[in-house]
């Protein structure tokens, strides 16, 4: 019976991953595209990034993919996926560090820090009127394991937080909204959102003009603010700018884009009101995604079910 | 029987609180020093701000004394204070907003913000290495109202925190030390110090260069770094910044100084890793404060105890 293991990157080193899947499973027959590859019919598993469409269609065998990092859009985009099932990762380290990322730039603006540091700067003493974070609302739109880390920490700090997914999803004293029709009423009363999104066909550029009109931009804020640490496509850099300048957004903090790195000449990067992070809001820990694809297989091999499975018609 | 409440404030404006005040309790005679204290044995109550030393000694019919703000030792430190009780403010919205100071000023040193800035100044796309929350140590010296709020948040974004408090104090999940004895094996575990303690002669200059020479710095963080958000006079600023030059200290955020405003000729300002904040981490809110004075009183004239009454002796 075919049990071998295909590690998949590309556009990374494949070299240290290879390393810890090794060191973890020394039994396990572990191959790696492109030259280690071997005969396609003894492939029962890929853990993959970014493979090439239609490489996973060549392996017979295959009974599971695994995506190495928290999208799976580089997978899901490939008319030529094979239909076994996909599985995602969840690292609650990964969602330690998203949460993080969140607060801090949440934080940013609600203080004013951007201010403070011009007052700095020219040795300003003066203080500036403080809203209170309960007064201020957070809209957090995803609400997976990342988005639902994300709220409880905003909750915790004090932010009047809102929620807004696909489907409808309760969350104890957070009130949510979901789907397109509840999307306007989200946006009203959201001064700072925060986009944990999956890419999907129906997520793609949502983060647009349009959107960004809706935003709350007379409350305890002082102006709308955009946080994207979800995927790049999901944002319109052209439109950011554009808010940006009619006073649409007061801000954005992005990690983010659909261009990376981010080329040189956006004027994304002298923006005084945007902070730009190089995709680095949430780094997957590699040995914890190593453990979590080995035990995954061997849960799957012991005739336990797959965790993560991505729903392959919603696309995540 | 004298009920007299005299509202005494120096350094600012005194016409807005006493419009609160009165505008909140119409029935209650209030006074306001200096000039309209009318007969000093009328005077039952005093609400202040840093009143005159030996002020508060010429009421003969005082009852208590309400701190117009968080801290005491603008009272404590008068050689006539009276022996009446004294009572601290405790606002849960001050509370809030200190630890929102807290949390933020601790993830911009975690995340490196300083450094990405730079980077994003000279439009650098280049990802540092990053230690996860539970892998940082973060120690809280204070654990008042302040310092269990500014704890539990933190650790509720992951960090791995500890606490330091004069008298020893449990906390569930929180490694705490106290007393001078336990000093410093809190500072041989502690990346990033917050400090939230009270003024007082036993804690005056405490943020000096023998202490930041305890505290971990090869730890995850990558370095050692202050948050003062409790007293100016708690630091030592000439000992801040040895510590930063000798690598002592990676950085400091101070939102206090033993002179305020901090001084434009002082270094600290033009400090690349030093933030600095006009004393604003934690703003009371005027209506919070003047409802707390007055209830306390209605409470105190119903034969209720006086909350959060100070310990004389330890001066808070």
């Amino acid at each position: 019976m075919p049990r071998a293991l295909l590690i998949a990157i590309n556009g990374w080193d494949a070299a240290p991953w290879v390393a810890k899947f090794r060191a973890r499973a020394p039994q396990r027959d572990i191959r790696v595209w492109p030259d280690e590859t071997g005969n396609p019919a003894d492939i029962a598993y890929v853990a993959a990034w970014k493979p090439p469409h239609g490489l996973l269609a060549d392996f017979p065998n295959l009974k599971a993919i695994f995506s190495l990092g928290a999208g799976v859009d580089h997978l899901t985009n490939d008319p030529g996926l094979p239909g076994v099932p996909v599985a995602r990762i969840v690292d609650p380290d990964l969602t330690k560090r998203m949460t993080e990322y969140v607060v801090l730039h949440t934080l940013m603006f609600h203080r004013r820090q951007r201010l403070y540091d011009r007052q700095q700067r020219e040795k300003i003493w003066f203080e500036h009127k403080q809203a209170a974070a309960k007064d201020v609302c957070v809209g957090v739109m995803g609400l997976g394991e990342l988005g639902m880390d994300a709220v409880a920490a905003l909750k915790h700090i004090g932010f009047d937080v809102a929620g807004w997914s696909r489907t409808a999803k309760e969350i104890p004293g957070v009130v949510t909204f979901h789907g397109r029709n509840g999307l306007d009423a989200f946006l009203a009363r959201t001064e700072i959102l925060v986009a944990l999104l999956p890419h999907t066909p129906a997520t793609e550029g949502i983060l647009n003009l349009d959107l960004f009109r809706k935003l709350r931009r007379d409350g305890a804020a002082g102006g709308a603010f955009l946080i994207n640490a979800g995927r790049g496509k999901l944002q319109a850099d052209a439109d950011i700018l554009s808010a940006l300048d009619q006073g649409v957004l007061a801000g954005a903090a992005l990690d983010v884009f659909p261009t990376e790195p981010l080329p040189p000449a956006s004027p994304l990067w002298a923006h005084p009101n945007v902070a730009i992070s190089p995709h680095n809001a949430a780094v997957s820990d590699p040995k914890a995604l190593v453990d979590n694809v080995l035990r995954q297989i061997e849960n799957f091999e012991a005739e336990k079910p797959l965790e993560n499975v991505i729903d392959r018609k919603a696309g995540y």
